[in-house]
């Protein structure tokens, strides 16, 4: 086997923790302009976001030309789609940023003032998805997998319980309305980037047990 | 070169097909109960993502056969990777049905009557955008991919369209809050549909070109 593969998929490998970095310092700092209503933490994010971007292309590049000149088998390609996957829910991540970015502008706009503390909770559980799951990539790790699927059912408690709470604020504030709908957006957008944490345990998983668990069922059964 | 590998491409591209065919459906199940208040069509839309749920799983295995067993290059490599891409898009596409149709029975629970008429249009579409991307896929039509991009804003605005209304309506009754809030979250879905069938066609325009316009740069140029 021709083993200059190793190499290559090393240098993937960090091309995607790279990545992986920018969308951990996107989360921080579009959380640090929401609660400082700073525009300098939202500078940030557009620059982290356009790196991610940078990087997507870059690594998609980089897996094709891996598939064209390495034709990996076994778990080496595993690896490979599964980069292949997991730089889109990356990529993705990235957007959500940027989604929460433009709530956020608004909801200053509109006049919101204090962000519920709720949410510096549902931040904290969501980059914590994201870091374990990058660090279950790095060591192929199972059980940092499962721990990642674990969490995505916080964070779906924590968006209903911030979306129950602010609908509730809606009704007896329908003045305020317009701020309550951009909380309730980000609570989602944040929500979507846990599933994205989720997408890449999923994919993490596969490259290690070869187990599409996505649909609860085996790659391996009778297609 | 070895065209056993224009049977499996050709099997891939059956597949992709029906799964696609699957997802139509499923739009106009959704928005058939929505409109009509009819379980029978939820039913459908569940039987309909239990059926792409399927298919992506097969259609993923497929691929990796294929890359393991032929290791395609150039146009057929990127054709592949392609379709890994588009069964992600495709399967998010059931999930979207799948939250519409959540988001329509609680707006029915809700006391919601009847659906504003702006949402036929825009689901009308939605459907064509899918439908024109699966077109391009299968004819390799860069003219009908420009189709779909230039389709997602129309899209976008209707979307903007029917928020902004379900917005004063809002401000008007906030009794009916939750009403317009699940109308708000079905045209939101109806959107991110959108954004997978441009997804899609990009997908399209990189197998035959080789280009990746994403980001709104090249895949040759420098990294």
């Amino acid at each position: 086997m021709n083993r200059h593969v190793d190499n290559d998929l090393s240098d993937l490998k960090d091309l995607l923790l790279s990545m992986g970095g920018c969308v951990e310092r996107a989360i921080d700092e579009v959380h640090e302009g929401m609660i400082n209503k700073s525009e300098k933490h939202f500078d940030r994010v557009r620059e982290q976001e356009k790196a991610i971007n940078k990087l997507h292309s870059k690594v998609d590049k980089k897996c094709l030309r891996i598939l064209a000149r390495q034709a990996p088998v076994a778990t080496d390609l595993r690896l490979v789609l599964s980069v292949v996957k997991i730089n889109t829910d990356l990529e993705r991540m990235g957007d959500q940023c940027m989604n929460i970015l433009h709530n956020a502008r608004d909801y200053m706009a509109a006049g919101g003032s204090e962000v519920p503390k709720e949410f510096h909770e549902m931040k904290r559980q969501v980059r914590v998805m994201v870091k374990t799951a990058l660090d279950a990539f790095v060591r192929q790790d199972l059980a940092l997998c499962r721990d990642v699927l674990d969490n995505d059912d916080v964070v779906d408690d924590f968006r209903n319980q911030i979306v129950d709470s602010l609908k509730l604020k809606m009704k007896s504030n329908p003045d305020e309305m317009d701020i309550y709908l951009h909380l309730i957006m980000i609570a989602k957008n944040m929500e979507r980037m846990a599933d994205h944490a989720t997408n890449i345990a999923e994919g993490v998983i596969f490259v290690i047990t070869g187990d599409d668990i996505r649909h609860g069922r085996s790659m391996t059964e009778p297609s």
